[in-house]
């Protein structure tokens, strides 16, 4: 467990990587941890394009302002209605493909891999511009970029755990929420102790 | 990295349980895993309710069809435009509200929990269930509600890997669709060369 959690503390957007490349080997791994990740009704909605052709990286980085990072693979996790396996996929293929898509990413931080989501989706220009590169028919939508690398920067592991995002039981108003109706409910009590004297 | 993808992989979803209770020490790990998530610029646009309170569990169980398993707590997963850091939250929270759900449930994996996700979010009348019984106010939405306990069946680790939803460099269509083209352009030819002579 603590091993495990480790990863997950440790999966940092990383924007800056060495030249090395990542091997076709390691991109099938990567792509085995996404198809292992859940999907509503099973409908495995997705399908993805695998970017390690530096002329088409470049094509990318000049481009799409919001992709400059200089990865060395690219992997474009797509929503697909093509090859989903029932009607499922047309409500919750987002979520699906996020949870895959979130599947590569701590693969590729236990593999000692640099990872960042670059969001594509629901963008409409992103969504355009990705689409003409890529060649993608209309029923198959790109939901964002994965930049994939060795990194060439340290960040430290960390959850941005904050207890006041946290209900139990049901949901509550936040502590200072409760405060301040607290305080309004004590002046009607002394308005109401006013009018009553 | 191989026993962080035996987690990946055997992450099923789970739908029966024992009535050993989850510690809040647990849970609280597992919302640690969560908000531990990558989210567009940062917006960590997400809220957490958890029930452990039987008499709400049964509230879930009799009130809505689909979650009926007899898991021992349940985390919901909401996207919240109260809390979100900056507006990118609005576009992107259910990709992230995923992402932060996908390590609560390789967390749990880990723990020796099993989970279940059960879908919420886009289905109006199942957001409408929740929401009154959670009390969530309206610029609150639940994406998910994630049932926990400790397995009472086993599942065999899997990937669901297929070649076929993987493209190199650009997309291209499947490889029976490609020979379909092929035999289209075929029969174009054919009927050029018959026009021509």
């Amino acid at each position: 467990m603590n091993d495990f959690m480790d990863v997950i503390l440790r999966r940092r957007s990383i924007r800056k990587f060495t030249e090395a490349p990542v091997s076709e080997d390691s991109l099938t791994d990567l792509l085995r941890a996404g198809m292992a990740g859940p999907s509503a009704v099973n409908a495995q909605p997705w399908e993805f394009v695998v970017i390690t052709d530096p002329e088409i990286l470049k094509k990318f980085r000049t481009t799409l302002l919001f992709a400059k990072q200089n990865y060395t693979a690219l992997i474009c996790v797509c929503g697909s209605r093509r090859v989903q396996k029932n009607k499922a996929g047309d409500r919750f293929w987002v979520q699906d493909c996020a949870a895959a898509s979130e599947n590569i990413l701590l693969a590729a931080t236990a593999m000692g891999l640099g990872s960042v989501w670059i969001g594509v989706y629901p963008v409409t220009i992103y969504v355009r511009l990705v689409r003409d590169i890529l060649n993608l028919p209309d029923d198959v939508t790109p939901l964002n970029l994965i930049g994939l690398g060795f990194p060439a920067e340290e960040k430290e592991a960390r959850t941005q755990y904050e207890e006041s995002r946290v209900h139990w039981q049901t949901y509550a108003p936040r502590a200072e929420k409760r405060l301040h109706l607290f305080k309004h409910r004590k002046n009607e009590r002394v308005l109401e102790e006013t009018e009553e004297s």
